[in-house]
């Protein structure tokens, strides 16, 4: 059996990679095939992923169909795709034939408009693939898969589980069967252990649970996966508008869903655009993606640059003025990076209630204040025992509450607002946010200290 | 059928919950019971956490055993322990015995040690809980359920079938049935398909698959999601130290276990330490976990101030280098945590390859350099344009691109390294990676702006 220990498996794969980069060095391209499928489908991928260009094509002309089949499905989108255009149209087929619709549907989408439809014209089961590329990548009709199995009602459970026999071996998740009427409308949801348990002679409407949730292709898959996470779903069935039954959310595409999801909100607290970048992506995606937000962070910066330039008469007098104003915006920054982040993961985990947005606001806002209080004390005596000047310490103590204050505000309203607006609340937050902390902090410290100049000198 | 409209679902349960609250101030609980039992067990709990303590009691008092077990069971561990603390002995030990040992467990776990005892004494199906009491709640044995079906290998399918049909209705998860020998050491599972499509006198060995993914008890929980998800596991069995079945982990646990993970590095990255708190929190609490990071932030801004007061002379002279140091500051910190959030998440997606460390360091080094190229300029040019001073906008420039390219190493090198010495890489990276890109940052500019003075008046 297997051990789940990560680091002995690391090294099964690592020992394998070397095998099979030995191997292509040595001109033996069948033991690298070899080594290649010693391993684990997931683990093949990984490996392959890894190596060179040259390498991955040797590797794949002598795949055959199922191998070829089961590493598309494994590889992420980008390399699958580009795996598949290295392949005849006619192999092509056969592989896409081979694999699972949903993601054979992915790579179709990531191909050539004339490559796809060149591939889709030589395959043998593009029904089952055709329905599922009209959907939005972004919607449960472009997670979802045709590969589920659907009943009559008026079946047994003998007739179902001959049924089974005869087509079970290929669907991805037979632990749930599907109830249709005769326009294939979905009308129930069986569970293999309910048909296993019940009398060969009982009738399929007699055990089937009507009552159940389901998706319509255009749901949002995030609002499906919240469903399945919500009520424990193993499955999730997806209908079109007519109600007619389209395809099945497995739990695999729902943890894809999460994972992606809770991705973009890192990635977007931290201004990076593209949950699709990775440790690995090449530099230049890499700064493409990033470096449009660093243009909008250096204009909020110099917008709080200007801020302070409006004190340069007071900071020239009072030099250490310069050394302190920092302190009240980064404390501002991070009291709303807190606020921030509690938000945005309620908002994604589905817990915020419309009604109590306001609570939620000024809960925040109090947290900040309460904060501000204990920061500012400590940070004003702070700066008195080591500058001597108690007004100094006072000005900061209380730049410090009044700016953390609002950046408990900020940090809950910016992000609320944004989704009442429909839009992202994790995208411009942290942007906004720090614009709003950074600029009222300068000129609350410095307009208190133009207030109390002359104890300061 | 339940439409997933996100809208209409919510109004579903904001209409429960007014009616709830209505029957209760009106004297009527037997009718709030009612509109409770009338959703799904995960809305009734969303229900009853927003209800106050007393009608949350007088609730309680009125649910049957069975509809308290589920409510237990779908309630935040907080609450569950809670209500369970106003249920007497005998009560609460009927509720345990009808609740999923896994969640019973941690019902138990979180009450009064002598609560847990009284109740447990009291319990007919304790020799379930028991085993799951003693196990880390981080690690698989803490998250696995006893609940699962085991069979023995000389069993033929018709033999298994009928003991399913015995024992089937209470299990969680009765897709794969695990295979154990005479010392319940595990050798092997089989799905139920596999079970109903072979003919009913094939032998167990016959057709379950000896080679499958297992962790053990104290294999940490998020490993155990991490081979769940690598390999498409809608089950992992988990065994004990001799390789005896101790239990399963199923899919709607691995679910809850990515969550909480992406919740913990979201919240750690924004210096929030503690991944149970909720937007609901009390504010108390809320400020015992974030108030710590605040004062740690506090002593690194500080650390931030005294670089600056070294330049209090040069600061006198040329007041307006006060408005830019914090340019400086800011983007260097912005540059980093668009790496850090990179890192982490690779981190936790278990994408880092220990070969490439110095790589993707070198990388995002490399990254962070032609940012600050692309930025500086922009900024240098913008400030020259401004001031009317090209060397403003010199020392500027390089600044930016000295603190970017700095920032970048850090942001890669400072979580990599803690992630080397068993740290928690999102944890304190930020506070660290911020301390580094402000202080320098300062250091940089001002020093810079110090070699040109002469140019700067």
């Amino acid at each position: 059996m297997n051990e789940p220990d990560s680091s002995l498996n690391i090294s099964i794969v690592q020992h394998a990679q070397q095998a099979i980069s030995a191997a292509l060095d040595e001109d033996h391209p069948q033991q690298a095939v070899k080594a290649l499928l010693s391993l684990h489908p997931a683990d093949r991928a990984e490996v392959f992923s890894d190596l060179r260009r040259s390498e991955r094509e040797q590797l794949l002309a002598r795949l055959d169909i199922a191998a070829t089949a089961d590493l598309l499905e494994e590889l992420e989108d980008k390399l699958a795709s580009r795996a598949a255009e290295t392949l005849s149209n006619e192999r092509l087929a056969d592989v896409l034939d081979e694999m699972e619709p949903d993601e054979a549907a992915d790579v179709l989408g990531d191909l050539p408009p004339d490559r796809a439809s060149e591939a889709l014209a030589e395959m043998e089961e593009a029904e089952d693939v055709l329905p599922l590329l009209s959907h939005d990548d972004e919607t449960a009709g472009g997670l979802m898969t045709t590969s589920y199995i659907a009943l009559r009602p008026d079946r047994t459970t003998a007739e179902a589980i001959d049924y089974l026999r005869e087509v079970g071996p290929e669907e991805e998740t037979p632990y749930y069967l599907y109830v249709v009427d005769a326009s294939r409308r979905l009308v129930g949801i069986v569970s293999l252990r309910t048909l296993v348990v019940s009398k060969p002679d009982t009738v399929i409407a007699d055990i089937m649970d009507p009552d159940t949730y389901h998706a319509t292709t255009r749901t949002d898959q995030e609002d499906a996966a919240r469903l399945m996470v919500r009520y424990d779903l193993a499955a999730l069935p997806v209908v079109d508008d007519e109600g007619i039954l389209a395809g099945v959310i497995t739990y695999d595409d729902l943890v894809d869903v999460l994972e992606d999801e809770a991705t973009e909100d890192i990635y977007r607290l931290a201004n990076v655009s593209d949950a699709d970048l990775t440790i690995d992506s090449p530099v230049g995606l890499s700064i493409r993606r990033r470096l449009p937000w660093l243009y909008v962070n250096a204009f909020t910066a110099f917008f709080a640059s200007w801020v302070i330039a409006h004190f340069e008469g007071l900071i020239a007098q009072v030099a250490v003025l310069a050394a302190f104003q920092s302190v009240v915006a980064g404390l501002g920054g991070n009291t709303a990076t807190q606020s921030l982040a509690i938000i945005v993961r309620a908002i994604a985990l589905g817990e915020i209630n419309q009604g109590k947005n306001l609570h939620t606001v000024l809960k925040e806002g109090l947290t900040g204040l309460l904060q501000g209080i204990a920061v500012g004390l400590a940070a004003g005596i702070g700066v008195y025992l080591w500058q001597g000047n108690a007004y100094m310490g006072l000005i900061l103590a209380l730049a410090l509450i009044g700016n953390m204050l609002l950046a408990g505000l900020a940090g809950a309203l910016v992000p609320l607002s944004l989704r009442a607006l429909k839009l992202d609340p994790a995208l411009a937050s942290s942007v906004l946010v720090t614009a709003i902390t950074d600029s009222v902090g300068f000129a609350l410290f410095l307009g208190l200290a133009s207030l109390f100049l002359p104890y300061l000198t």
